[in-house]
């Protein structure tokens, strides 16, 4: 599973309206075959600024499956005013996730 | 839950020692109460950068708990002479997540 990360730092007095946007945008993106499911977080420490978290089967099904499709304009339309700067958008693959189960820690690869 | 973020350039011949010390870390973190879990990922566009994502039950698990504890000297031991420039830490709290079900598109606060 990849994980698409990016920081998006929105125009102050528009907040609101953003997360208001977001609720509208989200059926275009997870229309998209590899589409796992994805997140908006606010970040405590400055809050203008969100993470948007996207799990993907692969990084295809982003950049060609989504980005290439007839959604993505559709998307970047309600969203992509509200960013100043534009974002950076990574993919990070797993390397390692570590969570206790009975008192134990447990890891498994991603 | 509270997840904190932090992107991790490691110095690039040294991914791979960073690798094995990152296991040894575990422990000290996530013997912390409030602790959830944590993981880290691998950047496919950069490939010395890592990011590092840590669900806490609070912020103060992770700033007072963890931070404040006698279990931090350890993590920082093992880990951070391989970063390059030293990382920025934030924490997000969650607004929206959506996830398909069913066909359908589900959406939770976070």
């Amino acid at each position: 599973m990849i994980l698409e990360v990016a920081h998006l730092d929105v125009i102050p007095e528009k907040t609101r309206e953003f997360e208001h946007a977001f609720q509208q945008a989200a059926p275009w993106i997870a229309a998209t075959d590899g589409y796992i499911c994805h997140e908006l977080r606010r970040c405590i420490e400055t809050p203008q600024r969100y993470v948007l978290l996207v799990q993907w089967e692969t990084l295809e099904a982003h950049t060609i499956g989504f980005r290439q499709s007839e959604r993505y304009p559709e998307w970047k339309k309600l969203l992509h005013h509200f960013y100043d700067p534009f974002p950076l958008v990574e993919h990070y693959e797993p390397v390692f996730r570590f969570e206790r189960e009975n008192s134990q820690l447990k890891v498994t690869n991603g």
